[in-house]
């Protein structure tokens, strides 16, 4: 997964625990009542909401009504409206984590990563072809992926399905999710022909949610604030890029699709990643506090809750996952995906609608080239609604194990 | 162009003239050498920056960091990534300007109205036809139509090029700009069949560009703040669309391509289109500054200007614009395009080629399916580098008259 032996210097995180447990209360505000539909079909992470409530002015954006007009950041720079401020967070905050490489990459930004899915498949795609090149990736792969590329029935590129499947003698681009999405689990490509290139898909890449066992390096990465800091509604995605043609390319889609990305958006995100990278480097002041050791907290109090309901009946399964040594915690720890894939062992054909029934909306196995008998659940959702699922799963067992 | 006869309830303008020049001056910062390059080739609407430094911290935007963290905005709303305030802020200076109709209306928000013009054509698109539908405009038409429409050779829609040439018996979509971009006209459908279907670009139907001679009322129309306040960075653009499935389908599309729109620009744009709506219903007070009628007399100062140093010579001419009743300021006037549509008359064959020479970039007549002996000159520069043109433009004549 990693691409490469180097492994950048250890940056480890502060030692002083964030109180996770108290600031979710403050975070869990809304009154949801007993009979509500809970909807853990996206994964809309207001969990981190309660850190940066917590955390108060120090995140707070300010822009005066004259500043940010003009369409361009910086025309210098091949993503002429890539904020430089932004840019330097970025960088900074890969060397602080030390999940990628970034030094020899370009870095374009786009509105959320699925708009820099399609500036890649744009990039990638030959243009001058009769045939439109294949988009593949291996089941069960994140289920935006066939929907993004052929919601406009491009003759540029075309969704071909299960990369384990593939078979075309012909050029393709395969999609490498990892961790991946919906199951959490460390991917490396699978078609591993000549004719292909790679786009990786690293968007939980993060120290909550997994080990990070090496800064990865390869020729398209993609990440997202909205599931590193929480900040989905910024709409902020940026892509590493080693080849300046590509990355000429995917700006180019860009300019065409959306003449940019919200100033305002990446002004704001570049403040909240340097907040981010202050926490995890001034270990040893009382205040400190590490984004990333509270949200894996936060994170393995939820896996470790779940697991201790599901684990009291046979009617649902969960992924397990393996103890790696992250290098920017430095502890031995196991994966806390953003979503549960979870198994409906025996009760029901269709998973999602055993859940529906019980007023948890989840996305079907289906969805993601699977088996119905599979939902995704988000884990991210506000405290209330977390704890009104686990109650909700527990009782779906007791009546599945009374029948 | 109106498409209504029934005319709103006018409301005028503050009667205290907004200080131009002066704050100008402070607008105009930055040192330009006499020997640069000056970029008017895109509409870079930052002649505003002066106005919006005036207001100083009235148009402030703040935001906290753990404020706008999810996806959704309204889960009520059919755009349910559209902030509630931008679209009373929306709704509410459209009333105050009168130039559309929007309570029959559905709003959808998108990052600039690129998006929204791609929203519309796939919303408008047949799903299941086997060839794409026709996507025309009259020459001169926005240089942005084709590409935007072709770039991913979408099998839905296909850029068929000028309307007034079009005589395929097949349904169509015809893109209507008033005033047009480049040249400012206002402009009617061309092609008038009953297969076709309309799309109304009104990015410049606001007041300091040409007079409002009704509120408009059409099936989609849309707008910009690029435009209309000159916040291009933030990327917000906004569609008023009557028909239901119409907008749902748009926010569909919005919905694959970026997973909705900057909660911050969005945020933004409200605070900045409340302080101009309140500026224009503040008359009377000796500190109201009305927007509008603040950038109207700076558009026709440069004008004025422009037109001045044109007529000392043969080389070049400009359009020239009938004097209308405006109803928002209450007064006849003629329009002051965002852009000059220039004609090079003897001199060259290639106008690009002219400007460029003298280091002014502008865009050639060709881009907007016309004669290379137009070109497309942004009148929304900041002041030292429309004032730069001014003398150039007075250099080329003074050279030509000379050979």
């Amino acid at each position: 997964m990693c691409g490469t032996e180097k492994v950048g210097v250890i940056k480890r995180s502060g030692s002083h625990a964030a109180h996770a447990s108290e600031a979710r209360e403050n975070g869990a505000r809304r009154n949801l009542s007993p009979d509500a539909v809970i909807n853990l079909d996206h994964g809309d992470p207001t969990v981190f909401e309660s850190y940066w409530r917590k955390m108060g002015d120090n995140c707070t954006f300010i822009i005066a009504g004259y500043q940010s007009i003009s369409y361009f950041a910086d025309m210098k720079n091949l993503c002429w409206f890539l904020e430089p401020k932004l840019e330097e967070q970025i960088r900074r905050l890969h060397h602080v984590v030390g999940n990628a490489e970034v030094d020899d990459h370009h870095i374009v930004v786009g509105t959320g990563s699925s708009q820099l899915i399609q500036a890649a498949l744009y990039a990638l795609s030959p243009p001058d072809e009769r045939e439109p090149i294949s988009v593949v990736s291996a089941v069960p792969y994140y289920s935006s992926y066939p929907e993004v590329t052929d919601f406009l029935r491009s003759g540029l590129y075309k969704w071909a399905g299960d990369a384990q499947r593939f078979d075309k003698d012909a050029a393709y681009i395969e999609m490498v999710t990892a961790p991946n999405n919906p199951d959490g689990v460390m991917r490396e490509p699978v078609v591993n022909r000549d004719q292909g290139t790679l786009v990786h898909d690293f968007a939980y890449y993060w120290p909550h949610y997994t080990p990070i066992t090496c800064p990865v390096n390869h020729d398209i990465m993609l990440f997202t604030v909205s599931k590193c800091t929480g900040h989905a509604g910024s709409r902020i995605g940026w892509a590493l890029v080693k080849d300046k043609e590509v990355a000429r390319k995917m700006t180019k889609f860009i300019e065409i699709n959306t003449i940019g990305v919200s100033k305002e958006s990446q002004l704001r995100a570049a403040k909240i990643l340097g907040v981010i990278s202050d926490g995890c480097l001034h270990f040893g002041s009382p205040d400190a506090d590490n984004f990333f050791e509270y949200s894996q907290r936060l994170m393995a109090e939820r896996w470790q809750q779940m697991r201790d309901v599901v684990k009291r009946s046979e009617v649902f399964s969960l992924p397990e996952y393996p103890f790696q040594y992250c290098l920017f915690t430095g502890e031995f720890t196991e994966a806390h995906p953003a979503f549960a894939w979870i198994k409906c062992k025996e009760t029901a054909e269709d998973c999602e609608e055993l859940f529906r029934a019980h007023k948890i909306l989840t996305r079907s196995g289906k969805r993601f080239g699977s088996d119905p008998k599979y939902v995704r659940v988000s884990m991210l959702n506000r405290e209330e609604e977390f704890n009104l699922f686990l109650e909700r799963l527990s009782a779906i067992q007791e009546i599945s194990n009374g029948n």
